[in-house]
């Protein structure tokens, strides 16, 4: 049976780092919320009308049969294993799975470059406050979580060029997406990336070119980047290198 | 072997999730970082002096044996079987674990009540901003993050008063923590915390209640919240209730 994913259409978002996944893994997938039949499906869940247990906070939540897992890594997590994205052993699991959740701690910091004050508002009303948290983003909090992954591929004993281990890992195809979503947005900024984060560079380039991720990349099913999502390019908000 | 914790001394941070799990299991473990000898521990795995493996983006972390855990909510993840704090079936697992990865967003929006536009900077330099930042946070996140947690202990079949199936699960322990931390940080606009909440409130007040959770908050193992930690009492950023 096909896994389910559930997400909100138009947007890459965070349900593209599980796209990215089920993708890489030639996966059956359904991308359910992107008809309006599955949008309404999507909010059934989140209203609870599917039972306690399939009550997720937010999306991305995936289906799998009966079962409803809800959270990017937390997904990530149940999926590894089964498609093959991650080794065996629960060292190198749990290790993988604490790397998945600097991830997301810092997709939820990206997000708030455009979004420091509220959600509940718009971007165009919050927006000198934007440029201040970007500004900070830009110069301490990239360099910290960047070059903290760059760092771990460069300390990885096997020297294989993934962060995990020996072989591509769900990791591996998240941190690809950071680095194109933050030259998305910060163009400028980001001149210098592959110079100061040599390894996630490479990482990039060569996730960007297996086979599957070139045709998926090509598909209609990759949404490209836009204004709406967490990686947005607003050139009042890019700058020159810090 | 006791399990060792490695959290920031002098806070209770995100370190506390751990410690009142551990403390509600009657678990040996070592507090490591609250010795300047142990701080130095902490800094060693931090600069990945131990290793690959070994080398955790920031605390809190856990040491079991060989093994290093990091992230709360994987740390959790981990212990809450050894400790029978989450029921045994995968469905309940993976649900209990995407409730506190909710959990561990909203612990993240609450620190940025505080600090809006920059960890670097000092709250003082981002006052007004973090009352704006505060404002959206009492009026739409408190009710859509703690009201969902309200509904799921409301939805739960099994009407345990608990998150999670029957009985105490770590999910509790931090919605006590949570509880505790917004009516210190907020006590004017938590004032109907109780009446809009009453299903978090009757958990909040049966954890405080249970005989290792009543002695560990008596101990001086128990630190106090003060304005270095997450929540934080500045009366400037309080309000009556939205």
């Amino acid at each position: 049976m096909a896994y389910e994913l559930y997400y909100w259409d138009g947007i890459q978002g965070r349900g593209e780092f599980i796209r990215l996944a089920l993708e890489e893994a030639g996966a059956d997938y359904l991308d359910v919320a992107r008809s309006s039949v599955g949008a309404q499906k999507m909010m059934a869940y989140l209203q609870g009308k599917q039972g306690y247990l399939d009550m997720p906070f937010a999306p991305p939540f995936l289906k799998d049969g009966d079962l409803v897992v809800s959270h990017l890594a937390n997904i990530l997590q149940y999926l590894g294993p089964k498609m093959n994205l991650v080794p065996d052993d629960e060292r190198t699991r749990v290790f993988a799975h604490g790397v998945q959740l600097t991830i997301s701690d810092f997709i939820a910091e990206v997000h708030d470059t455009h979004h420091p004050i509220s959600t509940a508002d718009y971007y165009e009303d919050q927006k000198p406050e934007a440029k201040a948290r970007t500004t900070s983003f830009l110069k301490h909090r990239v360099p910290k979580f960047i070059g903290y992954f760059d760092r771990l591929i460069d300390c990885n004993p096997v020297k294989s060029g993934h962060v995990i281990g020996g072989s591509l890992s769900y990791v591996d195809l998240s941190l690809f997406q950071l680095a194109e979503g933050l030259t998305y947005a910060f163009p400028r900024a980001m001149v210098g990336f592959d110079r100061n984060y040599p390894h996630v560079a490479t990482l990039r380039d060569q996730v960007r070119q297996r086979p599957r991720i070139a045709s998926y990349l090509k598909s209609d099913r990759r949404l490209a980047f836009n204004e709406s999502g967490i990686f947005r390019h607003y050139p009042e908000l890019d700058q020159d290198p810090a």
